[in-house]
């Protein structure tokens, strides 16, 4: 048995982190602030009908598993790259949300001079932080040696920044941008 | 009527342009030299079924048009952002080839600091130029008020670069970005 359509519960808050940042990166984007885009969701095309008078329609897709970050762009000349995480969870974020793949595309961004972190929400209370990409790596590094298997909220809150929310951009994280790498 | 699989007709040459950007850019990232992924395909998801044991399949998804260009990443530093045209246009290469939003995302690419081009391959003798933004620009201008609807072939050899081919990696665009813009 299958479920034909997906219905998508946006809680209590209305909007996702996802929707709050791409109306973000719009406002960014028309107000040339910066240059920042989601990128499609990479999906396996495995089957694509070509009827005679209309646009072709792909009938069999499955999802994969992203090799890179959700968003890339340009900022003050600089490269930017990250990804964003929405957790119920309000001590910890939980490290199974990310994938190898990414956790290696974002050492190879700071590798080669970008710049890299992640922008977590905790529903709970609606906080939303950006965390340098080093802290991810230091945390993932731990769990493969044993540790825990999650980022504790404190080092969102000591070592991140509290993004600043609003109507026009909805969560201003070039703020943070400029106080801490520019 | 409905042709349900396209077969892909990779001509005489053997690899399409984009298997050896590829290819290309698998063998900077394993080299460590530069950080350049092709963005997924966009599609708009109309139906996905999530079968009870096994993956969601997507059974109705549409091609949409692209809103920014194929390829970006960092590269010394510098965010690198191109799309890459293949023609068996002997003499130019059609206009035809891009559409506005993508103009328009290499001109926020530039305003934004970043390096923007097209690598275009003229299939008929395999050869591949890179050409700087800012001759599409100029062109895809011209076009609306009126002028010729190509880049002539001509425009790559006086102002683009002629990139060398060999086994790896294939298309060493990035010795142009050298010369040219570092
Ligand atoms: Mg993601
Ligand atoms: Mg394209």
């Amino acid at each position: 048995s299958s479920h034909p359509t997906r219905r998508v519960d946006y809680g209590n808050r209305g909007m996702t982190l996802e929707d709050d940042l791409n109306t973000t990166n719009r406002y960014y984007r028309e107000q040339h602030i910066a240059l920042i885009h989601k990128k499609p969701t990479p999906l396996q095309i495995v089957n694509v009908d070509y009827p005679k008078r209309s646009a072709a329609r792909i009938t069999e897709a499955y999802f994969k598993k992203p090799s890179t970050t959700d968003y890339n762009g340009v900022y003050k000349g600089k490269y930017i790259d990250f990804e964003a995480k929405e957790t119920q969870n309000k001590t910890a974020l939980p490290l199974q949300n990310f994938h190898e793949h990414q956790i290696q595309h974002m050492q190879q961004v700071k590798e080669h001079g970008g710049i890299a972190f992640i922008i977590v929400k905790f529903s709970s209370n609606n906080e939303v932080y950006l965390l340098d990409a080093q802290f991810l790596f230091k945390f993932w590094q731990e769990q493969q040696d044993g540790g825990r298997k999650s980022i504790p909220k404190h080092t969102f809150v000591s070592n991140g920044f509290l993004i600043p929310q609003s109507y026009r951009p909805r969560i201003d994280y070039l703020k943070a941008i400029d106080q801490y790498y520019l």
